[in-house]
């Protein structure tokens, strides 16, 4: 791919002057530790070859965001390794538009990246900063912990289907459902309210049964969820067919709201917007395989 | 994916207790600046479908490590973001084998990584520290600084070759180069030397000329290399096509060597392994495309 270097140069170096060296340096306010994570979306896995552009490049700033989110960090910095099959300014333009609409809206500095020729793959490592000892974790919740979510279930998935043009709901909801798919919202500001509150917290991306297993496996505990207290849209709850709301909502992953598990005692504090949605019994978690699981560690 | 949830919990799982959660915590030593890269490494692009997995792995690190060396870094820790077409024992088990030899070699921690499905991309973030002020960078080459290069060049473009059967050297340097290929070594100490020695630095990823080019453009000078003070390797002086060897020792990519420039007052200092290709003079790089170049930034 010789001789797309400039476009790719027009396109990425003016998102930092920190692009273009081999490594870039990253400052740490004092007090704080640096947290990571890494998350590829991949062409045909993640999303549908026909999936706007300018949507792709936010969703992967905001679904690295949520990682944060789920550690309680505040975001500083993101670099993104981008494999694609040719550099066309046709792409590379709503892409870096996007890119740059997430960015700029929470406020987070693109400062490295590399970008290769091969199948669509969209890589990003995110980088925040939470107070010493205090970044929630998967490993944490104890039993009679209450179990809570920060929004409805099930929209991501409900949005796979209104991009087949199988949507059985009203239409006017469709444009909700495609903005929950491509533009979530990293539950930054709940992710940092829960620093010393929650017991354990997860981002949920592979489904709310399989996300809320793995914070039992890692606590030694059993998630036990009240499906009827599960929270729904009024998009989903326009749907007659309950069993496939109820795998939307369960099983349907990328919905990248918190699930975390608190104290009884401490349910007053956790902010209105969540909804508890069970309890933490005592037991060995069941690894069910129910979410839309592609094998993630 | 489903079900092979496991099969990636138990090959990955080993390498550190941090993994399995959203994000991992970094700690960087007093004094010191985090720096961080992001490279992939995609099928068909950096590597053939008949790659040995454990070479794989390996180089996925040392490649990664490269990156540090050439900013004067020291390694802190390695997260992967893994995309294969499915998540077979046969392959994982040599894949995180020579992955684990590579991060014992240089004592660096897997703390954190994604698996997804999709076409074979291993892409990695690295993690370093460098004294605070003093990462190396490509910007910073002065008219009449010397430029010195860490080892021969074209080993690992002459080891393409021999992977695809026309090899024209001798039949006993065949292992020697695809080990410079597979297993190059990532000039660590070296790069530490050159904190407060060399005036810009780059590792050669892309090509001798192309990646001298970068240096030259981001420091607003040209690099004039004499060809023939470029250091070659026993195998590839065996090879008597001489126009052969003169492609792969200054546009072949893949060789993870360092390139550095270092004012003439200091080359007294310079570490024995470099040699000097030479000069950095007046004027503005033309940017030539003659590296093996997969448009990276």
């Amino acid at each position: 791919m010789t001789g797309e270097f400039a476009l790719i140069q027009q396109y990425f170096y003016p998102f930092s002057e920190k692009l273009g060296d081999d490594c870039a340096a990253l400052e740490v306010p004092p007090g704080m530790r640096l947290v990571t994570s890494i998350d590829s979306l991949v062409e045909n896995t993640h999303f549908p070859p026909e999936a706007p552009p300018r949507e792709l490049g936010y969703r992967a700033v905001v679904t690295a965001l949520s990682d944060l989110a789920a550690a309680g960090a505040q975001p500083l910095a993101f670099t993104l390794a981008l494999t694609m099959p040719d550099g066309d300014a046709a792409w590379l333009e709503p892409f870096t538009g996007g890119l740059r609409e997430a960015l700029d809206t929470f406020n987070v500095e693109l400062i490295g990246g590399d970008t290769t020729q091969g199948p669509l793959t969209i890589t990003a490592a995110v980088f925040g900063a939470v107070p010493e000892q205090q970044m929630l974790q998967r490993r944490g919740a104890r039993v009679g912990d209450q179990i809570h979510v920060s929004g409805p279930m099930g929209d991501a998935a409900a949005a796979l289907c209104v991009m087949q043009g199988r949507w059985p709901g009203a239409r006017k909801h469709r444009q909700y459902l495609l903005d929950r798919f491509y533009r979530p919202t990293p539950r930054l500001e709940l992710g940092r309210k829960l620093l010393g509150l929650a017991s354990a917290a997860i981002d949920i991306s592979d489904g709310l049964l399989a996300d809320a297993g793995r914070v039992g496996q890692a606590s030694g505990v059993r998630l036990i969820i009240d499906e009827n207290r599960v929270p729904l849209s009024p998009a989903l709850r326009s749907v007659t067919d309950r069993d496939l709301v109820r795998t939307w909502a369960l099983s349907g992953g990328d919905d990248y709201e918190l699930l975390f598990t608190v104290a009884a005692a401490d349910a007053h504090r956790v902010p209105g917007q969540c909804t508890c949605i069970g309890e933490v019994v005592a037991g060995e978690e069941q690894v069910t395989g129910g979410g839309y699981s592609h094998f993630p560690p």
